[in-house]
């Protein structure tokens, strides 16, 4: 493979976000835990985040993020060509969570195509980099992408380690053929996955290996998160300045050439390292991370949202996605706005 | 989108099938359900299916379809430089199943990407479109696709109608990008998804939507097949020839280039209706499913290899894949072997 990648005529057309009905502020958690008020926080710096309903389905919320994003681009749901959905967990085993997405859009006759791409944490990268391929050949013109999280659904109430983290939430973005001279690009994207690590974040029922019928007390415990918090963190920081330089690289950028970046908010200690060790000025790096907690593959999208409608970035600028996530992967791309 | 693709520089390198360890013979089910002998296979069309031991996982089938493959091509396993995972139902909700099947080829320490695409039964099509655009883009030189299910995790004992249908499996597809003097090419893929059939084929248990920890008896209803195989098979045949005619209108191919056709195979039924839709001479149709069963979206690549191994189809030949699946979704792709 060429070091440098060659750049794809690809344009954020427009971003959504759904936020969830039930806010979850981090001293109910301290309370639920007997702790001082401000434990929580102090141990995760996420002052709250947002539950799904009942009535909130993975899909629902996907759907609602997607409206939110056709409003910003100035287009009707039937003008998509294709529909992604890149979600670390889907709404139900078959069918895929894309499909039940178009239904939500009111598309059930249109025939527009729809499936998944999951890379667990990182899927909306994912996504974005095989589509924008895809565009940039002519074979789709405007694409849906839709992250959508119902992490809650995986925490159980007694595990303040991994219930403090995360929340759940949807994010959808549009993606178009640049014009050319409007001067957006992705110019550059890198992958790389390390299962040696594929133990140590696991959701292990919810599918094929765990029998519900069979092994329903094994199903039950592997219902929920098993995160081994420090190990992960310790694996992805040791890797992560040799994967950065890699992106960067293929996408022939430097640091310096950044109006922001945007990261998977993991968790602050992961946040913090990445500021650490690119030796980041205070303010490069968005961070929703206190409001929303990790929402998973919504995460990226999430933040990607809020640093275009805060103004972090503005049409021309240059900003990377990055993010590490279960696998453990590391994914990137680097685009011009 | 233009009517006819530009078509890609693609080579299918090697194939590869794992069959799981228990077979279930047709006259062992008439016997389960107290039929007359003959009477399931009268009604399906299948002689035997495979069942996966519980050492079977979906990754460990996935990645030994890999390691054929991989001979097939004669290549080993880090020559590879992305492994995607193209099933119906994934092994575990987190992390995904491209990264399992990473691990079981002792390639957990090498970066390889590894991610999953989910088109329900036309998942190996979603993956042969998307990194064919990527492999003629230059994005990746080798990849592995991987379709690997478990059907019998969600099959009733007593459900006769639906365990008939179903069998275990795996195959795997290595491709790469072709030299141009071989001739080997993608002329054109398609696809289309119409979820007003969402509910027609369901397992709708195995996300975040119906939660085992509260919705017990609600969880192991849903942890099966839900089909409305009638109502499957009306609108899919109402559907079909339109999308057929697209498919063959933008690869800009006529029926009789075909050395054969080979299609998802989802029921004798399906298969008939394909072949008298498209009035076709006995023989162009590759069939499996009466050793094999329905295998979800490994049918396609099982089915390509047998194509391929029982010499259906030679280099520089013309082929098609096809099918419908769960969604309601329409995928196919047109390739010069």
């Amino acid at each position: 493979m060429a070091n440098v990648s060659q750049p794809l005529p690809i344009r954020i057309l427009g971003t959504g976000e759904h936020i969830p009905s039930t806010c979850i502020e981090s001293h109910a958690l301290d309370e639920r835990w007997k702790k001082k008020s401000g434990w929580t926080f102090k141990h995760s710096g996420i002052e709250r985040r947002y539950y799904a309903s009942p009535d909130e389905t993975t899909s629902l919320m996907g759907a609602r993020a997607a409206r939110s994003a056709l409003a910003t681009a100035g287009m009707e749901a039937h003008e998509i060509d294709c529909i992604v959905s890149a979600c670390s967990v889907m709404e139900q085993a078959i069918p895929c969570t894309g499909v039940l997405i178009q239904r939500h859009l009111g598309l059930g006759e249109s025939g527009i195509p729809a499936f998944d791409i999951n890379a667990t944490c990182l899927s909306f990268i994912a996504a974005l980099d095989l589509l924008g391929v895809a565009i940039a050949a002519g074979r789709y013109r405007r694409v849906l992408v839709v992250s959508s999280e119902i992490a809650s659904a995986g925490l159980r109430e007694d595990d303040a380690e991994t219930t403090m983290l995360f929340g759940d939430g949807a994010a959808a973005v549009i993606l178009g053929r640049a014009t050319g001279v409007d001067g957006s690009e992705i110019l550059g994207t890198h992958f790389e996955t390390f299962s040696v690590g594929a133990g140590l974040c696991q959701v292990k029922s919810g599918g094929t290996r765990i029998r519900p019928r069979t092994q329903m007390d094994e199903f039950l415990r592997g219902a929920c998160f098993d995160m081994q918090g420090r190990a992960t963190y310790r694996m992805a920081a040791q890797r992560l300045p040799i994967f950065l330089d890699r992106l960067f690289e293929r996408a022939n950028v430097a640091l310096k050439d950044f109006a922001c970046i945007v990261p998977h908010q993991a968790s602050a200690k992961a946040l913090d390292h990445l500021q650490a060790t690119l030796q980041l000025p205070k303010d490069l790096l968005v961070r929703v991370l206190a409001k929303r907690g990790n929402q998973m593959a919504a995460s990226i999208p999430v933040t990607l949202h809020h640093a275009i409608t805060m103004g972090r970035v503005q049409r021309g600028d240059m900003m990377a996605l990055v993010g590490s996530g279960a696998g453990l992967s590391f994914g990137g791309a680097v685009l011009k706005y």
